[in-house]
């Protein structure tokens, strides 16, 4: 396949119960990713990718996002040295989002630090206050460059 | 708390390290969320809710979306019995996505019939061409009335 091309959206009996990856990008070129331990299912974050981002990771088998803050390709770990190993890509019945488990090396997703990005819980209810359900692996000042 | 009202966002370490929860909705009125089962953090769905579907879902502890396609608030189950009893929700780092850990009654979350929506994953990465994982939970013909 060229870089960028995936196989057009055709019917919704193809697209929910085929066998050709037919991914959904929205208005804005991005496709939703969930990004899950391959060995706990532990979910560890949740970014966008663009069709090149999706290529690449299949490609690669690395996971690359893309960061709709730098505006460009984000090769997970790029900096952190935390690179996700793809060990599977999922989609989902209607192909809009993708699932991706990971070998995640170094054992943080988080650039806080933590394993998971989902590191708080909704514990009050009524206060709609959190608390944390884990501690750093990392720690952040250390790991990514002073600015 | 009002039933739509949730707190302001503050500042970047308050939202990223802080214990009050301030979720963000997009320009939409839409947050993301990934369901995963409860039990064995198996990501099940990925769907979107707005500031009244989520205030549903943490007063009822019964998970709520916002339901794009039909424009309305959509109690997952209600059609199928397929309810998703809430054990714990979760945000990220920057609190622009929930993560719900569910007891997914009836053991499907999707409405082809699969316990997971992901139900398919990459198998031949040059002919883009996916493969099952799963089996049906239920056959949706029987579970949904006819049209």
């Amino acid at each position: 396949m060229s870089t960028h091309a995936f196989p057009a959206r055709t019917t919704t009996q193809e697209i929910e119960l085929g066998l050709t990856l037919q991914p959904k990008f929205g208005p804005d070129g991005l496709i939703p990713c969930i990004t899950a331990d391959a060995k706990t299912n532990e979910v560890l974050m949740f970014a966008f990718m663009n069709a090149a981002a999706l290529a690449h990771t299949i490609r690669t088998k690395t996971a690359t996002y893309w960061s709709r803050s730098r505006n460009k390709l984000w090769m997970k770990g790029e900096e952190s040295g935390n690179v996700q190993l793809v060990k599977e890509l999922l989609v989902d019945c209607d192909q809009d989002v993708v699932l991706l488990k990971v070998d995640n090396v170094g054992g943080a997703a988080c650039h806080n630090g933590y394993r998971s990005c989902f590191y708080r819980r909704l514990a009050d209810e009524l206060a709609l206050q959190l608390e944390f359900t884990a501690s750093r692996v990392f720690d952040p000042a250390t790991v990514y460059k002073k600015k």
